[in-house]
């Protein structure tokens, strides 16, 4: 099929490396000429645009255009966009779009007869070689008009062991890619699983501080009535190495996961994670994901302390650390230490 | 009646004062002679003693010893007094001992005849004017003798409205003391009181934050791939006066309380907390009581978050941090901003 | 003055006795005409009425109407009162109305030149005698105007020891009321207060469960690969007197406050509380207060996880649990027990 | 090598055949004669014995003993089993002990020259056949001896890609088996890898929670004071299929792993999970596992709120609800419903 891919960062050009590969045709808009001939020349692309008037020249109709862009970018761009579309042509959006963004999207561009797909791709810079994971929302008949795409971009079954019983149902969910449902859903699923995503980063995370901080029964404490002493400092006496422990738990283990191969790779790199200040981002999925959370009344105190911790790491507690020290100097005379 | 106070900090110094005015007589250990005397001018002790020895032919027995010293010492503490005392003397250790160790230090004195009672003081500095909240453990018999003492240092009944229906049953709880059971039982309702605080401190300085934090509309933000943006920047335009809403709901709302109005004071001082640096203490009470909720199996999800707050505003999250860092950029090729 | 009072439930009734012993007129609307009648006899308000048209012709323009009504029937009930308003009157919203509510609401009513003034109102069923704490949003103008309907409301300074170095600041936070600032600003602060009351209540209940099962060692266990045994029952032997040991710390201790007095209330009249099952509703500012903060990028680890906790407690847990039983099933084949 | 193995339930038998599947002589201690008559036949272990007698006089010194038992049985197990015991012979605990006893138990048997290993085994009742992962802890001479035992029990490299730079470190850390350090060094990992298990199942235990519910703005709601109405029912429409989710997310996803693939296979085997109640079990190392973070100061709100939760699921948040309960009538007269 003719696909045309706007965004060539990272998951972009990546996708489109992909796409081309499987025997798709993609034309690339960007507005760097350079960095669309170095795509050809790959050949990631087979022709790259720098104008959306090109770009919807180049595709014939019905047209399909890929959006690979920031979350905070798309309206505009399908602001742009938009004049230059014709009915039945489609426009999937395979960014970190909010699900709610999409609804709305959605109707705007029904009412130009256009279709509207979200797609949420999970894969990272990983993707190329192993193929994206894809969460699909819109409309059935729209999906499955789009199914080689779709399939040239998932990683397929044979990516891991078959599920006993799927056999029997079929569907794509074993290939890699799923329409999950109506407008949204893609990105609502996509959604929720990079809310886990940061629950089980932390998970990790968190175990791995208390095997870094193992050894800590080998410093000598101050005694003062500011700080317990630790009761039993016998008891922590351990160096552990963490990139062989991470490693011994890739297999075997209950824990095994794509996730704990990253962290062995990069503790095997750098033990010490020195590279790193600790100031964790997020992207926006984590909060949406506790928002719906809320208005759905459901329990989600892993996900959300997850997600709280990268923002303490960026300083966000600090006024109310200073007042948890100033109320302790108001009622014990106590000093920050 | 005549007690000896081992440990004229700021606490001991303020209880013993309150104990004189009562018409009690406190003979005052500490090694400074000089902190002695100013004591004594001050009204506060009857008599400075500088060695053990003499503290204990300063008593008539059975004697009456009040601890007063950091968590970590007293075991020093009493195994160098021990040999001094003799059947039937009494050891009150009213700091803020774990109340494992006072099962077993009760059980090493009854070898020798020589009672012990836990006490968990709370009310900090302000105790010597608002009067000592006092939680103690032990043996019934003891406690009875020992009721002038903590009714001495309780706050009594008219520092608060009656609970409708107390008039019916009387008991020392109303007067702000309280046999609470056997050995240990003071200081483990001292712990969990501890607990508690935590909780509730933590409570005020995330809703404050919220509060510091709701102009966030008003700053510019960067549009990239790595941050979401903010999808309502006109609902976060709020400059709030914290000292005045701090100081609003000391008045009529639900929660009016203690903290509450050292909130409000240290506001009113500072309202930028420019002081403090936000790194918070803690001193043992909010883990032994979250190690106790662990082996009873009781969910204290509030409790551990306040005290983990605690552990991370010292930098002990870091390790963790770096790592989830490290991994974004495994997966994703994202670089810390 | 003159006022309206839409909504003459618990709240509202009280609080139309309070304006009406300070000398305010109340004008009061309900369609039970016998409720209207049965307030008049009290002397809560001067006049009942049954309908809006009454109302409107009852008071004198420019007219000021209290709205004390549950936040998902205030949009309706503006609906059918807006075209019997006329310039320069005066909605006052006192119930928990969302504060994005606030500034569509005040903008829509702007436009006929109405104006509209969001109150947050704490203190429950005990407002009538304690006063209410007011948080305040809108123009500072009409604000000022209706001071001495906030004043009779609120309990006034002698409510609560004066914070030390207010007496030369004046404003009227200290009398109980508050302009926090532009439409939404009122219940803005409201919200978070009752985030907070969350935060608050959990700490204790998970403190007081902790004393609860404080004789767990005194239980059998069995022994099995599924669960591990106390490893020191000895430890967990005290059958605390929770009415006792709330009581106790009313006075003097650092935890005192208003929500434990009603707590100790409620300990006092059914120890084993059992009168309830333990399922906790929740009213929407607890969840708004998760959100803005999500938002704002602040860390709330306690005010959420006390959030969801009431969640848990109606069953919202429930399909969570069943995964773990299930997975745990899988991999081990664990039974549940 | 020649070992003896003390525990014959699901976890000792399956590696009783993993063992002589590669060569090793298995004596398999169990007190019913038929079991280890079937266990001969099916080849899993070379003989049964019934007393350790037999067990003992079976082994050829020096003695290699392995226990496979409920942590609580252990202390009992060695406490028989030791004076049968000669210098030199070793016992290998591979259940789920704490650490803390591994380092007492080492010390007891180093008294009469006998060597103690502890082994952390994860790989539930798939072991069998994917090998377990071993975290081994005591004196390295030993454990290089036992070296072909760890070798059979393991999965081996290839059940993983490789590690990019492991072939430059060599180790066993990749065969899937580690010596970590000292005594108790194995438990204490295996421990950390049981929290961190809590941790990433309650991560997606929570994520496929909200999905459950995303089609809760169907229901309708009533209006209350007491609740929230949800504020956009058209955002919560969907009806997931979370059986067909979770697949989609095994291949080319950041989140596969092997939990997700118990879970594709719990869901597609039962969509409602009709099986099971909700009450999950926790067999003590996620306990110990926070017990020792807040030991060493480390924060951990994710696997500590996991393992809450779990609690919970047991009832043990009931007095903590009811308490709440309770105060909500007493400030508001608000009614359970």
């Amino acid at each position: 099929m003719e696909l045309g891919m706007i965004g060539l960062g990272r998951m972009g050009a990546n996708m489109a490396h992909r796409l081309t590969q499987a025997g798709h045709t993609v034309i690339g808009y960007t507005r760097q000429p350079q960095k669309a001939e170095v795509l050809v020349q790959e050949g990631a692309i087979a022709r790259g645009v720098t104008s959306f008037v090109e770009l919807i020249e180049a595709l014939t109709p019905p047209r399909t255009v890929w959006l690979m862009l920031p979350a905070a970018t798309v309206d505009a761009t399908l602001h742009t966009l938009m004049p230059f579309l014709d009915a039945d042509d489609i426009i999937i959006d395979g960014g970190n779009s909010h699900y709610i963004d999409d609804i709305r999207r959605a109707d705007q561009l029904k009412v130009k007869g256009i279709e509207y797909i979200d797609c949420g791709t999970s894969g990272g810079i990983w993707g190329a070689e192993r193929g994206y994971c894809l969460m699909i929302g819109g409309a059935l008949a729209v999906i499955k008009y789009l199914d080689p795409i779709f399939a040239a971009l998932a990683p397929g079954v044979s990516a891991a062991p078959r599920t006993p019983g799927r056999e029997l149902i079929g569907g794509t969910a074993e290939q890699g890619y799923l329409h999950c449902g109506s407008h949204g859903a893609g990105h609502f699923v996509k959604m929720v699983h990079n809310g886990i995503e940061y629950g089980i980063m932390a998970a990790y995370a968190e175990g791995l501080n208390i095997l870094h901080h193992a050894n800590i029964g080998k410093q000598l404490h101050q005694v003062d009535a500011e700080t317990a002493p630790l009761r039993n400092p016998e008891f922590y006496q351990y160096d552990f190495n963490l990139a062989d422990i991470a490693e011994v738990w890739r297999r075997g283990s209950v824990i095994s996961s794509w996730l704990l191969d990253l962290i062995a790779i990069a503790l095997l790199k750098d033990p010490d994670l020195a590279n790193f200040e600790g100031r964790v981002s997020d992207s926006g999925e984590g909060r949406w994901t506790l928002m719906a959370a809320i208005e759905e009344g459901v329990p989600t105190p892993v996900l959300s302390t997850a997600l709280y911790t990268r923002f303490s790491s960026r300083g966000q507690s600090d006024f109310a650390n200073k007042l948890i020290s100033a109320l302790r100097y108001e009622f014990g005379g106590h000093l920050e230490r």
